[in-house]
């Protein structure tokens, strides 16, 4: 198998004088950094220390570019006209692929963040813009998208290698999308949990629900979440068991 | 003489429902568009629509960066770190080369914008930490810059190709820098006037200061402010004669 | 009659070294200026020298509160939760009226902005939470708001006055509700048509919509948008017409 | 001695999903609460929250205006006219004031943030334009700013009452302004130091500066840093011992 995204974790979501996340701590346990490209999280400045830390850590760089909504840390629907989103989209792309070129690196796949990540899931049209706008910058970027939804057919319809994405620390629903943060049990909290979760769908291709019905999930990549406060005794469990 | 860079102009400054410059109307008659890259003013749309309006009239693009600061326009020194300020710089200019090259384009050159323009052209440790910064993200970048300053001499030491620029629209102080917004007289506002500054130049390789005395001054390129009210005359004009 | 909201025009919408508007020539010729508060649009500097402006020329003020976007200009819905957005509204109606107290005058009114004001229209949920906002803040402000929409009775059930807004400068559809600006013809640009449906409302209490037909309106309010090319020659025509 | 303003800290920083400080757990242990007014840091619903929140604890409400400059935190100049300044000052002490009172609170006192703040212990003319905002306003809101400053005969001329503030987590230069944030040392990080560092200033009217002489310094309140680790065991020590 290749462990290249086995498990990957949002990173560079810190602002200014505003910290989140505990990036130093976390990378050297991950595969792989989704980077946030200073629309709904991050400036310049942390991007770089999070590029030069991915590169230090040999972790696989991936662009994480959300809604250009620093207030709601891109976990709100922004209505954005079609042109509007994939030329936000494409700018927040190159700057982190030209930024990473800078430092030796180099970008290999895009995951949308928040909102749009759960948005694309359900809207073929909005998905489609957001792969059309990453294929127009590189068509080797790989995109990664929720596990067993309409992500992977429309990025392979587009000649792109798709990563489906489970989540280590989320909870889901019956339907296969994540339970909303806005309810309780969104957020697992326990290593443990998290690791029989991530073990369930790499070995049996299935997981529990919240709800606790067993459904059907592939997944290659697994998220732990910088801003879970126990992100990084999950991220070190998985590291220890699965690589 | 190569006439590439010619007339410039600053481009792409609208930001959202708020225009303006009258971009649309004055790329027919210019050489070389200086893209402004979101931080000081532009949005990613607006950044698209202008390489879209550059690719189609055949002019040069260049990147604009300035200090983020859309409040001031990028025309009042925003106090930053060194590693700030060259993160700053690469993420704006790697997001505009990005996004040109999705196009089909290509950037040429670097101008930086407003306060950061006039300060590299006084301060050369500054004015090291950005070309530095345009460096790390193409080495064949040009460097647009005050002609007259040390710039020239500071690009060159670091092997990047300098274009000297002087102002089509604006009054010069003795000392050979631009005369202050704040002052009394800083804009032209005549064609005539500005046709005269540029042929002077151009020709004699001198220009009339503000305060009437005749200084040196040799330039590559000559601009002409979008928000100049007399942009499109003053441009049209240049364009007549010199083209 | 009472014609201290007779037109109104919504003001104070410049930000930075973005200019939206012709507040200076605008405000000779209306009765009430609803002042941006500085989220969607408008900043502190902008918001006093409207101020100004409106109590040299003894025009009636008002409150513009909008969704915190300056790039959408508060024309898009930010999802917010009740408890955010009743937030926003107090914290931008607070900021107006404290500066507009300390130039000696007073605010008299609160219409919502764009987004906001089309949403409280529909959504009786949302435009009671605005209304409680506004009357936390000062019971004695009035709202005003889309005429023959629930807002009235929404208002007047929480003990507050309402003011009914129509528009000059915009087209309705067949169910009262204003065209979009998305559509073609949602905005008028002719005076003449703006008279004509002005006066239709002030004397028949009707106007014909886009689609030709003739529905009940009334209104106590008619609004000049500031950035219509037209709002000018409209302006000047209804005050000479109805003033 | 009035004890109204004894321990004094900086609240309601949070932005967003952004975290700073312990707001909920400093809040018991304090006089009174400097809360940002959404500009450098804070945003509507946390300004609320702190209002709320010092309301319950019976805290001294000041308002605490600083540059509006998220990504700096308030912590470097942003150069404004002084027309700018003052109707930026305005604004955010007129908005935490209507906020406050819509919850039945009242702003008492108001402290300048950050670059704001140091900057007008050095400059008279800033300092100035600062208190004249504050007193256009409300004549009765006091002023609190560096002790041993200049700010404090600046106040009395203005006939505004001076709340004179020294540092309980900060090392003081030998001029007796504060050690600069870039310096090692700036920030103490010791409860027992920070008791000390009070009860010299409280009982003798002289506190020992980094370098280690003894300078005089009178002072009625003493602030602990929210985003200092150790605010919350200083906060405590203090008030076992001096409330």
């Amino acid at each position: 198998m290749d462990k290249s995204y086995l498990i990957n974790c949002d990173m560079g979501e810190s602002f200014g004088n505003y910290q989140i996340g505990n990036d130093d701590l976390l990378m050297p346990y991950i595969n792989a950094a989704n980077i946030a490209c200073g629309m709904h999280a991050g400036d310049p400045l942390q991007i770089e220390k999070t590029i030069d830390l991915a590169l230090k850590n040999q972790v696989t760089i991936g662009a994480h570019p959300g809604y250009p909504d620093l207030q709601g840390f891109g976990r709100r629907i922004i209505p954005m006209s079609s042109d509007e989103l994939s030329a936000s989209i494409r700018y927040q792309v190159a700057a982190l692929i030209g930024m990473t070129r800078a430092k030796g690196g180099k970008v290999d796949y895009v995951k949308p963040h928040g909102a749009l990540y759960n948005l694309i899931a359900k809207d073929a049209d909005i998905a489609q813009t957001v792969i059309s706008a990453i294929k127009d910058i590189d068509p080797s970027l790989k995109v990664m998208g929720l596990a067993g939804s309409h992500v992977r057919q429309l990025a392979e319809k587009n000649k792109m290698i798709f990563i489906a994405e489970a989540f280590a620390d989320r909870a889901y629903e019956e339907n296969g999308q994540l339970r909303s943060r806005k309810l309780e049990g969104a957020v697992l909290s326990d290593a443990e949990a998290s690791l029989n979760q991530v073990l369930s769908i790499m070995t049996r291709g299935q997981l529990k629900t919240y709800q606790g019905n067993t459904i059907p999930l592939k997944a290659e990549s697994f998220c732990v979440h910088g801003d879970n406060p126990a992100a990084l005794s999950i991220a070190k469990k998985l590291n220890k068991k699965l690589l």
